[in-house]
């Protein structure tokens, strides 16, 4: 099977090679649209459009190198191309926010932005939501899609002002959703969660890896590292 | 602060350089000695055992050192090395270990032993203890010590024989508590945690921050990288 990710986040490519899979990366150029407002339903939306702009466009290139292979094979006069041979296509498309009292947050625009996020998810709870879209070309010539999304608690300890400037200053919390790196410095201020740790860094691998078998699995010969 | 982590663990190094303090290392050469039988007793007890062997051994060393240089500064008649004028020291012992219906599970004897454990884990939840304990020595001379432990839940999906044999072939078990590694593959048979998360790596770095902080802390500038 031919895995693509539909992501550019260094930190969802290190969770796939994680797990052992093999994988390529094409990024989805989609323009993302947001018709929805509760956050699960923000993520799996984009994560489905990420995953199918992808998964079409991948499908369009194969069926064209088809069928310049079945013109070419043809003006041979040798075997033709045998009929459901090509290797099945697994796009995954993710996105991952940060909710608190309601509010989504996002990536910071600016230093202040990141302050003034630390200063609402310090001492207290929020939720992380990943939304994960998988599509699957199967290879006798199905299609199936399958979205679902996970949520994780995360619990800081309280921050002093010190502390988020500093922390600020460290440069991290700049591309991060929320303002904040659980798998980097920010640990220091984290007391616990409950849920998917690598749901909050980005992709859920269990429920990613348990959803996967459910839809028929990956050769562990082939993908194992 | 010169701060020494008493452990040969490399995935306890890799957590103290991800939250930015600077340290050395150096092993504890213990014969550690279990008179506890809670999991949490067990590793607060192992832990204090490994951060005082080398505290003793620290201070010992560096009173040898301050006796030989004043004895050298005596004999040219130069200035006496001023009283209190030594860094502060901290050093870092920890143990963790998984508990599974009242069983302590170290690292596996051998293959059969990391396929048993597996078993066992599958499919259900069971707990990780990490104890520390923090000797501090001060630059007013005062030493202080600080034991905890942190308690993690951690569930496992259903793994099928198949996969079981698989992560065993991988490797990845045979040097964990456990038999597995909740950083590495096994991520996948993983669905989430109730705890600090890098407790179960083998280091509460949350914890272990605001316990320093408590006593003291660390100055960002030097440790900050």
């Amino acid at each position: 099977m031919k895995i693509i990710l539909a992501s550019a986040s260094p930190r969802r490519r290190e969770l796939l090679h994680q797990i052992g899979w093999n994988f390529e990366i094409c990024v989805s150029q989609v323009e993302e649209k947001i018709t929805k407002t509760l956050p699960w339903e923000v993520v799996e939306e984009l994560s489905c459009q990420k995953a199918e702009d992808v998964f079409v466009r991948m499908l369009g290139s194969r069926k064209a190198e088809a069928a310049s292979e079945e013109a070419a094979a043809s003006s041979l006069v040798e075997e033709p191309v045998p009929a459901g041979a090509e290797d099945s296509l697994l796009v995954i498309g993710a996105d991952t926010i940060v909710a608190c009292d309601g509010r989504i947050l996002g990536k910071p625009a600016d230093r202040e932005d990141a302050v003034a996020m630390l200063k609402l998810l310090q001492g207290r709870s929020h939720y992380v939501y990943t939304g994960v879209t998988l599509c699957l070309h199967r290879a006798d010539g199905e299609s199936v899609r399958r979205t679902f999304h996970e949520a994780t608690e995360v619990n800081f300890y309280p921050m002093t002002e010190e502390e988020i400037q500093w922390y600020v200053d460290s440069g991290e919390p700049m591309d991060k959703a929320g303002s904040y790196g659980i798998q980097g410095l920010c640990a220091r201020y984290i007391s616990g969660i409950a849920g998917d740790y690598n749901n909050v860094v980005g992709l859920p691998v269990g429920r990613l890896y348990q959803e996967v078998q459910k839809l028929g699995g990956i050769h562990e010969e082939s993908s194992h590292i």
